[in-house]
């Protein structure tokens, strides 16, 4: 099972915007926030994805993660999640051999803006952009089921 | 979506094994038991199933349902199960026109043994097997999660 290392980031101004990819809006909620089991939904364009995470053990988590029909997705969204969705747009810039993703957020976090970059260890090297802001990695209320729970607009 | 009507019953003796086909061992648990969502998997000889329930509403339920990898199933039974899964051998038996599934538990559920009949609708005649024991549709004690969370055996 592979380990995710990422860092997040806010950021200081919009300069990223002209070095962007076109964004791809991403629409995302939880059936259960439960520590022991995280049910996400998430739809990207017309696919959609239901995840399941274990709680954390040490650095890992289990998880696992299944495509699912797009209508299907829909109704669980509608009907089953335990807090308004998520809704944002995200935009890829790349920086000096880095990808990093911008998070754009609507609805109730919007204001909101967040760099994450996904590395490979943990001391692997980047460069900051000019753009970057405050590291927000530590932050539990950065967390995507935070801020399902208690968006941004609420802080 | 469709309604499930399922009457179960216990049984009298085993005349039922004499007509029935090989069983197929059924080996299921619960990653949630909430009454919001109820997650389940099964596993039922090579083949694996993940489910997704939502909570009642009226005489209906939101349910999905998705094939996964048979490794993932053994996993999540393992680190995510909330409660020690169920383990039950399944044989079927026809009898005029219907077909009944008697369900043959071990483990912490061993010496229950229960038949179900699935009906097109709640008034949809049938006979009765010479078999057939107590009616026990009504009673929570045999939904399948319950004897997860509470097994026949600490009765």
């Amino acid at each position: 099972m592979p380990i995710e290392i990422e860092r997040k980031f806010l950021v200081k101004n919009d300069d990223w915007h002209a070095q962007a990819t076109e964004g791809v809006r991403l629409i995302q909620g939880y059936l259960s926030a439960d520590p022991h089991l995280t049910v996400r939904v998430r739809i990207q364009g017309d696919a959609a994805v239901l995840t399941l995470k274990g709680g954390s053990r040490g650095i890992s988590r289990l998880e696992f993660e299944y495509p699912i029909p797009l209508a299907d997705a829909e109704e669980m969204l509608t009907a089953l999640a335990v807090f308004p969705p998520i809704d944002k747009t995200r935009y890829l810039v790349r920086h000096e051999g880095h990808c990093w993703e911008i998070d754009v957020f609507t609805g109730a976090n919007a204001g909101l803006v967040i760099a994450e970059l996904e590395l490979a260890r943990p001391d692997e090297p980047f460069t900051r952009p000019d753009w970057l802001g405050e590291e927000v990695s530590g932050d539990p209320r950065y967390l995507n089921v935070n801020l399902a729970r208690h968006p941004y607009g609420a802080w």
